[in-house]
């Protein structure tokens, strides 16, 4: 029988599962390089805790694939399915890696600074590790290419639009998954107004209308809209502007400082860890937590008035999935939009802890499945 | 008697106002030169339409200065009040423009490019016309001094803070003259959560509660938030990054970009002028004003957020006091926050067009009033 092998490359991790083909495909070991860096360490089926030291996405994608290779013994790999940060304007769906579509996505690069080169690195090994298997790159723009142009475009001069400077939406393959989770058990919210908010080391929000996306907080780049834990999100275009020309810092320090040394960690001076950030008695602590929480709520605001109103809000990704803090505190203030939780429920992460009008549900994403489900709609990856 | 003369430079306008000092100021002569440019005009009174060709800031306000001395004849000019866009954060109130004001005014000039330069040019032609005149400085910035740090930081390292990368907010004369004619008019909302939209050349909205400014859409600079005639507003951090490093534009170049070419104008590649471009046929301009609308009615719903909840909707300047169209499509799509206008209402530009629990005002702004006032409680100016 076939395996499939999916790879997520994120900022800050490197995530792989490997699975049975299947009509629901079936998972057999999954696990991350989480922590990149000097503190990096494997995470096998949420277990297995073993340090790596000083470990980059390179070094992390050999550790993945050597234990992938003792894992599955003899059988075939015929399937790897990458999340790729930036599909542009072409890429819709799933899409099998040939060299013209890798020249394509090569070229967005400067897009997803942070993301698209590892992604690239991922597909390049993997071609080299299982040469007979096919490639297929899942895009988290994909979600959003539907976005009606009002929310698709800046207020800039129009040949900027059709240059490709618009705002892709990112985290599309978490909000795929969300969505078909949504379909499958609370089927009459899916035809509402949903805002979900996807809390992760990267964070945004979409406003999704009868299943589909109408705006994310995350624009042309995954620099904008909320704070992550080491990006800026929201930013005044001045502000480039002033640090161009009073400070004369160039585009790769403007890079450097925005992508990773800005948000919560920037704000606290701390961490970019948002678990070590609420165990913290630093009042800088505090106050990073705080700016989290008052751009959270600012943009679900924004969100529920950009859909006409609000049905349905969910929390997913790794803080809003786990952290009771960051719910509470960013839905206190939404009781005008029908919104209200239930302490105890919010206390124990449960899947609905809303008491207003408007359903408030937490689900956990799983991008890796998403990626397998399209390797088992392939042909190709399952012959 | 003491004559007070106002000055208030905007981008694309140079506004004066005379008055006699009284408890509440007494109005003589207010005009304006508009569409600086290749085709300015003087207006009085709301009335005298004079061509003046080619004008720019220096010009216009040497056809201005001349006006006014022609209309007091012998009377004197004791103190002259001017609009500052940029107190940084210094200047929280009106302030007497000593040498050493104005050393600390002209270093914030990079924070407002398109604004501050043409203040001080104001101010030094002032002080020549009028040497023996109180001078007298009123900020933009200074109604929102008090916002909470949650609303005053970036998600930045905190140095940068420290260092006054800061969400100073704008429009601030206009929204303390609103909060004014509340105050007299609609007391009962003055302790309520108010979103005011100042929506003219320049635009933004502010969260004001109980009668302080909460939060705005502009921040450091008056780029940020809604999109403008020219200015982009709201725009990723990352296409800043982008047009840098991939296309080589210098800060000069983005500046001119943003400042000049972007907003209504670059969306429509028509005009910055709502008016022509409600006129239009033209589909960019229906897409400019489409752009318009969701952004908008987008950020009205991030101000209601921020304050947890809406008790009043207030439009003000040039297009939130005329623009039907603007204030309907704007809040169409609000009635779950309890909005509603009423068409004929609406139509009229009567001063409370709402139907809804939400209370939704048209209130004329009066920045040089504000101005004026503050020169009547400066005994300097009235001696």
């Amino acid at each position: 029988m076939a395996l499939l092998l999916t790879l997520n490359a994120g900022s800050s991790s490197l995530k792989f599962g490997v699975y049975r083909k299947a009509d629901e495909p079936d998972l057999i070991i999954a696990g991350q390089v989480e922590r990149l860096g000097p503190d990096a360490r494997m995470v096998i089926d949420g277990e297995d805790d073993r340090p790596l030291g000083m470990t980059d996405h390179t070094r992390a994608l050999d550790e993945i694939l050597t234990t992938v290779w003792d894992h599955i013994g003899g059988e075939a790999i015929t399937g790897v399915g990458h999340r790729i940060a930036h599909g542009g304007t072409d890429f819709l769906g799933p899409t099998v890696l040939t060299e013209a579509v890798l020249v394509k996505l090569r070229l967005l690069a400067p897009l997803a600074p942070l993301h698209q080169p590892h992604n690239l690195t991922c597909v390049d090994a993997a071609i080299a590790t299982f040469p007979d298997a096919v490639q297929m790159g899942c895009f988290d723009t994909s979600f959003h290419r539907g976005h009606p142009w009002v929310n698709d475009t800046f207020a800039l001069p129009r040949r900027f639009y059709r240059e490709g400077v618009r705002r892709y939406g990112f985290h599309g393959l978490s909000y795929d998954y969300i969505t078909g989770v949504l379909a499958e058990r609370h089927p009459n919210l899916t035809k509402g107004r949903l805002v979900v908010a996807h809390l992760g080391n990267g964070a945004s929000i979409c406003a999704i209308k009868e299943g589909k996306s109408l705006a994310s907080t995350m624009g042309f780049s995954a620099l904008d809209g909320l704070p992550m834990g080491t990006r800026s999100g929201q930013l005044d275009p001045g502000v480039l502007l002033y640090l161009m020309d009073q400070r004369g810092m160039s585009a790769a320090e403007l890079t450097t400082l925005l992508y990773r040394e800005s948000g919560i960690l920037g704000l606290s001076g701390l961490t970019s860890d948002m678990r070590t950030l609420e165990a913290s008695d630093a009042p800088e602590a505090a106050q990073a937590i705080d700016y989290y929480v008052f751009r959270l709520q600012r943009e679900i605001g924004a969100m529920a008035a950009s859909l006409g109103g609000i049905d349905g809000l969910v929390f997913t990704g790794g803080i809003g999935e786990n952290s009771r803090l960051i719910r509470a505190r960013a839905t206190e203030a939404l009781g005008f939009m029908g919104i209200a939780i239930d302490e105890a429920a919010n206390r124990e992460n449960r899947e609905e802890i809303g008491t207003g009008d408007t359903r408030v549900l937490v689900i956990p994403t799983d991008e890796e499945r998403v990626i397998a489900r399209a390797l088992c709609a392939t042909p190709q990856a399952v012959s």
